[in-house]
């Protein structure tokens, strides 16, 4: 049987070199990582996992690096890393950075000092210096970045979606709420949206909306109404957003979806308790929150990752605020 | 100036006994931890904050435990938790238990094993004995316990408050929807409604929900109305549940509030973003989530502790599926 030695003299790297790639200990660089892991399967190793459980038993935690948990759509995100990573032993440490840099920065810190195997972060803040000097591995989730492994959804693709589907069901006049323009996502879905509205015969106007907070959202669905009282479309930044949006429309008296469509962003668990049922741009944050908890385990773990920017499909989740589909207006 | 050998003096125990209550070490009883509370107090001793600092540097770790972090109650809890745990300089471990006893048990032992010092649990397992035989303190949140220090909201009351204000607003066929049998929380509320509703001269129902997850609850508001087709007043066990039936309610063609009043319990933040939004009883769930962090800091730090189960009060958030007061029916 092959031991570890075999491993390291086939993989041309020290015994020392291999232990830290199995037990997470330490950098390994991607490269010799590979080699390990290729040794590994040529040569049919088993490492003792009774022994390894036994020497990491203290470094199975991982940090998870929020914006705040109170927005719905992040407990989702949160309970698929959890269920991933409890799956594979591991234990969760949990931090809301607020979108702050100072507080995210200190987060990262203390998550180093408790001697975290690695951190899944969902924040958006644009300077991500102090995750490179890390010596583990760290996912991006819900954040399009090239420098690091990260997984998504495809918010281009959701802004297209939502502008195709309600033209299809005959809005002609699509107020397109912008979400804060310092947050990727949100920007990514509202080019989506611009670059699909452009190519079509249709008026619209633009609506910047500064943040995702209830309170935030009762105001700009009042604003919305008042500059632009004729629009029969409104493609809402995210959920959240769009509750507002439709509260203010009913309380206005408009008829949902006859004189007003409105298509949200997310499929938070209560847009279908809404009344009439949110129509929105599903992002599968459950299974996000998954990936990025796999990915990085294999990236603890030394495996080989084949891709490391994981994109996955968003979908249109029809319901009550939107048309029937050839009912157009 | 006062030393820690004074303090063990006054106090009449050994330097190790004041050097474990100081530092979160190891269990002291309860009278040791008053006797050196006092002895510190009477001596001004002022116990050097760096060396502390340094020397428990590794065990600032805080464990809560929660059912379910999709419920959008307990996200509200959780950031209480952080904030003021953040504010003293501890970090979070943070498990779902899914209601579930393996689960609860095998998360308690892998806090003890990442050598947190203390846990806060909103579980709500009947079977707490794994919880005895901790060498750190315990607090029970959203919970309602003899045997542990807790923190949770006056449901006996929030009951009895929902059934006066749908009363008082004209409600005279009330139907009280009781929330899971397992759930003591749940239970008090319903306890409090019943214990009000019988002394009043008013019909009622009562209909059972097993559970507060979104799917059941709208199973629950069809149910409803088959069986009680003329109910003029609801009592929700939770505002998930509460807008199942508000949802429920309006797809079948009935007036908000002029043929139905319909009451929530929690308050949770889309409640308000309803249209009509949901009149309900709200817990102070994020206070509550401070208060019990506090609890349980006070109690690492070793500091005497006047009041062991803590009771916040609830209140009538008046909105649009009640009647105005006085205008009743």
């Amino acid at each position: 049987m092959a031991t570890i030695r075999d491993v390291a003299k086939r993989a041309g790297v020290s015994v020392a070199t291999v232990s830290r790639a199995l037990n997470d200990k330490g950098y390994v660089h991607e490269d010799t990582r590979k080699l390990i892991h290729d040794a590994i399967q040529q040569l049919n190793y088993r490492p003792n996992e009774v022994a390894r459980s036994l020497y990491n038993k203290k470094s199975r935690l991982i940090g998870l690096l929020l914006p705040d948990i109170r927005n719905p759509f992040f407990p989702e995100l949160a309970r698929g890393v959890e269920d991933e990573i409890q799956a594979h032993d591991f234990r969760l440490m949990i931090g809301n950075a607020d979108e702050k840099p100072e507080k995210e920065s200190e987060y990262v810190h203390t998550f180093k000092q408790n001697h975290v195997t690695g951190i899944i972060s969902a924040t958006s803040n644009k300077d991500i210096s102090f995750y490179d000097e890390l010596s583990f591995p760290v996912v991006f989730l819900d954040r399009t970045t090239d420098q690091h492994p990260s997984v998504y959804a495809d918010g281009v693709d959701g802004g297209k979606m939502a502008v195709r589907e309600l033209v299809r069901r005959g809005s002609k006049r699509i107020t397109l709420l912008r979400g804060p323009v310092e947050l990727k996502t949100a920007q990514d879905r509202f080019k989506g949206a611009i670059d699909e509205i452009c190519t079509l015969n249709v008026e619209f106007n633009v609506m910047n909306t500064s943040s995702f907070a209830f309170e935030d959202a009762e105001e700009s669905a009042r604003e919305l109404f008042e500059r632009y009282p004729d629009t029969d479309g409104i493609i809402a930044s995210n959920d959240i957003v769009a509750a507002a949006i439709l509260h203010e429309a009913l309380r206005t008296g408009k008829g949902i979806p006859e004189d007003l469509q409105i298509i949200g962003f997310d499929d938070i668990p209560l847009s279908k308790l809404l009344y009439p049922s949110l129509s929105t741009i599903r992002q599968p944050a459950y299974e996000m929150g998954r990936e990025a908890a796999g990915l990085l385990i294999k990236m603890i773990q030394g495996k080989a990752v084949e891709q490391k920017n994981i994109k996955l499909p968003v979908t249109f989740i029809e319901r009550q605020t939107t048309r029937k589909d050839g009912n157009n207006g």
